[in-house]
């Protein structure tokens, strides 16, 4: 099962490399990891998506709990609802006539063009992992030219501020 | 000055650990950091904002290129232009009245709205760093109760693929 943890942690210089090798040790392939800092900028928020058991997860928690630059752990996934989504920036392949079907993709799937060329237009996307994949098929019969994506990040729903 | 690094690795455990662990061992803080699978599951991309010294980034790109799960590294700051953008989640407290004032906001600036209760909103907002920084200014003033936002993501503009 795939779990999503949010960290928050102090922003300081090796935090980041403890964190994913405490994951890495344990043999876990982190699903994904985005890191950014929150409204204040001494404090930043790591969400990592990580598959396995639950037992697992939960000693992984415990040891990111111990770490000094770290303030708070939850688990997302067992804690109840959250929003969760991320970001891609997409580069195709097209020619002029194709040019007009990827903007109305784009404009369906309420994606940003960003770059415009004589064969290729590059786009920014951002939704759940579910229309992500949607998106990455509806255009891989172009050609996928380039792909970058953020891994997802998440916050709970409703109007707490567990975390913050 | 701050440098933006795209660096394509094999898709293993440990990788993240080891690149962020070289930017600590030198004292670099890591502005900014998102990772994730690109069109290749095999593979991810790993973008790194850095601030530093020119001549210390490259030896720091050298010391990537030479990790075993390396593929290629370019920094997009020295070799021309590129589209970079982010990804924020924002829980924003506000009451009824409040409630279209931050709809209305969110509607100019294109952002989402994701979730809503009594007293609260959370929006979904994906541009740069700079109108994500007008964002939460524009924000700050209802109160911000929860924020998470991914690393910048980029890309070169024109049709290259270069780092592919």
């Amino acid at each position: 099962m795939k779990y999503t943890l949010s960290v928050l942690v102090e922003n300081q210089p090796g935090v980041l490399s403890k964190i994913s090798g405490l994951f890495s040790r344990r043999g876990f392939n982190i699903d994904s990891l985005a890191v950014g800092v929150t409204e204040n900028p001494a404090i930043s928020r790591i969400t990592i998506v990580v598959e396995g058991d639950e037992q697992i997860v939960e000693q992984v928690e415990k040891q990111v709990n111990k770490l000094i630059a770290s303030i708070k752990v939850k688990n997302l996934t067992t804690s109840g609802d959250y929003v969760g989504c991320l970001l891609m920036l997409v580069k195709v392949a097209c020619n002029t006539k194709q040019r007009l079907e990827v903007m109305k993709i784009a404009e369906q799937m309420h994606a940003r063009i960003v770059d415009v060329t004589n064969n290729s237009l590059t786009l920014q996307y951002a939704d759940t992992l579910e229309n992500i994949e949607i998106m990455i098929s509806l255009l891989r019969p172009y050609g996928i030219k380039e792909l970058v994506r953020t891994g997802t990040v998440a916050l709970e729903r409703g109007s707490s501020t567990a975390l913050k």
